[in-house]
């Protein structure tokens, strides 16, 4: 709960991973105790896993199945290896899910491209190869010689902390930018595309991702270039019609004031810090997922 | 020169009156020596004052006018009194300046408003009451109720860190938010209008502007939202026709990585800094100047 709700983990996928074996490994820790103490306990870390970050809908799936593994269990014990195996499946079936989006998401890039990316998406945000960076990997290993722009996503840095740094160890050209300065870089014709990831997608292809998602996506579009989403079909929730029934997670000030020098002077100054932005399905070239890709207009009611 | 260039003076008008303040002190502390020797020397300065910042027009007309005031002397010791007296003037002229401009630009503003501005163009950044944000001053000063978002200004922080503290001293309302999340408020109507500086105005009307400029230009233009840049007469570089042949300064890479937890596993990332970017000409409402408020289309050819 604190890995997550400080962004030690972070990335959908790799958030629900973390709960599912943060559940597990807690019900296999507890499972000597009485049936009914066990039960309560599960469905108590259950609900703290689950709230520990309100916009990533994998987290509460992930937890809801682990969740549901125990219930046809005799006894704790039982429940607690039905829990892990549970567990193990959801890192299974990302890794796979991750190839499965990388495959589908390379037929979209082409050799020579430049392709811009935001926050981090990567093997540090899923258990496998990541998302939208699993398209670059992927079309890496195809021998597609791409240049990645990855923005640096404030606040938290994770485009130059975290994606410059997965995508220089694999070999992979990437050039940091401030997001101020993405919209330069369209006007000059540095950039052929742009894909991200998403951390909800709502019946409709409205996208909730990282704060700064909603600006590339505008800017790509005023420049008639290609805005790809690519996620997990986890991350569809087709109970949420649309962007505007998103809850927006605003996030602490001093994550945004806390780089600014630090300064003594700035105590006091209002900040608003919202962890995500909602960008509108008609922005959005392709919504690739592990089952397809998917072009506007979107319907996901039937998924 | 090292001031301008390390950007501890900076904002175009306050560059300007620092390079003539600059000029007119090394004059008059070399008045007393030979008038060949006095006469190249401050050709020598003036050049290094020119170059220490390649965008701001303000400092090459600055330094142009403090040099010719030198022409006409008998001696060194009167040449270094007239470089002084214009100094003196220019630092006179941009308080004035800064006064017309905050009249004019707070006609545009309304009670009630939520104002987006960019960087810091207050007093921080001229010899009076600033340009933009002289708007908002003297908008203040009417009794218009007004609040202001400051975007923090990624690299250097210039919307948090000097922005944020000028009208927080003021007792006008500022929130601090990343360039990333105004697309966000943008999206929400949180945002009335945006106001701007500018470092050099082209004769078409393009502006080159902070970093991040036109990001804020082309969501307010797709929100269909007034997008003004305020800035001194002298900022109208008649003789650059548009902003495509505005040379756009790239600045250190390290400005950029240099907050990202100044990890040892960054060095070698690529980063592109450019400076500023070029918003261009019908993505502006107006621009305010302190000789009137002028509106698209654009032509600076008579100024």
């Amino acid at each position: 709960v604190d890995a997550i709700g400080t962004l030690s983990v972070r990335g959908a996928p790799a958030v629900g991973v973390a709960a599912a074996m943060g559940l597990a490994a807690l019900a296999g820790a507890s499972a000597a105790s009485h049936p009914d103490l066990f039960r309560e306990s599960i469905r108590h870390w259950a609900s703290l896993l689950r709230h520990s970050r309100p916009t990533a809908v994998n987290l509460r799936w992930a937890v809801d199945r682990v969740l549901a593994a125990a219930s046809d269990s005799a006894s704790p014990h039982e429940a607690a290896l039905a829990m892990r195996a549970t567990a193990d499946a959801i890192r299974d079936e990302d890794r796979a899910m991750c190839r499965s989006i990388g495959e589908r998401g390379a037929d979209l890039l082409a050799d020579g491209m430049t392709v811009l990316t935001h926050c981090n998406t990567g093997a540090l945000a899923t258990a496998g190869i990541g998302t939208a960076l699993a398209a670059i990997y992927v079309a890496h290993e195809r021998g597609m010689r791409l240049n990645v722009i990855a923005s640096e996503t404030r606040p938290l840095l994770q485009g130059s902390r975290l994606t410059a740094w997965e995508l220089g160890r694999a070999g992979i050209p990437v050039t940091v930018v401030t997001e101020g300065a993405v919209a330069s870089l369209f006007q000059r014709g540095q950039i052929d595309c742009c894909i991200v990831g998403a951390d909800r997608i709502a019946r409709n292809g409205d996208v909730a991702n990282k704060i700064g998602t909603l600006s590339h996506a505008l800017i790509a579009h005023v420049h008639n270039l290609p805005f790809y989403v690519a996620a997990p079909r986890s991350t569809i929730d087709v109970a949420t019609a649309d962007g505007g029934s998103i809850h927006i997670e605003d996030r602490p000030g001093a994550e945004v004031l806390g780089i600014a020098g630090a300064s003594a002077h700035l105590a006091g100054v209002a900040v608003l810090n919202p962890a995500f932005d909602v960008t509108p399905a008609p922005l959005i070239t392709a919504i690739v997922t592990d089952s397809g890709v998917h072009r506007p207009p979107y319907d996901f009611s039937r998924d």
